[in-house]
């Protein structure tokens, strides 16, 4: 498989996808961006974050205070991966109408 | 799942982002299409297209001629789609040196 091809389904995957909205609007900590996401567990969110954060696309800040408090926050490339996702899954959105109209005709016409 | 979510899935998929792109170029017999996109199984096009065609993103177009000709083409959403889709898989491509880089700086700082 080319490179390019898993960081486009590391950006594209079900919890990529919102984890990068969701930073486009402003930095996160763990528990509020497991709120804002909805229905993602810990160990999943966890993970989306590593891959991202290994990619380059999302910047993880761990201050030194007592509790510890990490913020994640999307990366210059992170906003343009971030922009690119979500006007395509935003797109999707609005064509849902019409892919359930073509599907229903498909369906149709095969039995 | 939302079912957006799933036409997000069908159009970002391995083969589907590859048939959209090669399909924004031109139509294609199912042949020549296997041929371009490269290394798909017939089954796996045959799925893919079927797939495509079903959310109404890709035209079959059965001709009644002896032998039979399928010409494929994508919809005016289709082309919609695709536009999106192969900006995103280019916009990858370009990241693949600054993802490696950051992967290894990942890395680096885990060993």
């Amino acid at each position: 498989m080319c490179p390019s091809r898993l960081v486009l389904e590391h950006v594209t995957s079900r919890w990529g996808v919102l984890v990068l909205a969701a930073l486009l609007e402003r930095s996160y900590r763990f528990s509020e961006l497991r709120r804002t996401v909805g229905g993602v567990s810990e160990k999943m969110l966890a993970q989306t974050l590593q891959t991202l954060e290994r990619d380059g696309f999302v910047h993880r800040d761990a201050k030194p205070v007592i509790p510890p408090r990490v913020d994640y926050s999307l990366t210059p490339i992170g906003i343009e991966a971030a922009e690119q996702v979500w006007a395509l899954a935003r797109w999707t959105e609005r064509q849902v109408d019409a892919v359930q109209t073509a599907r229903e005709a498909y369906d149709r016409a095969r039995t």
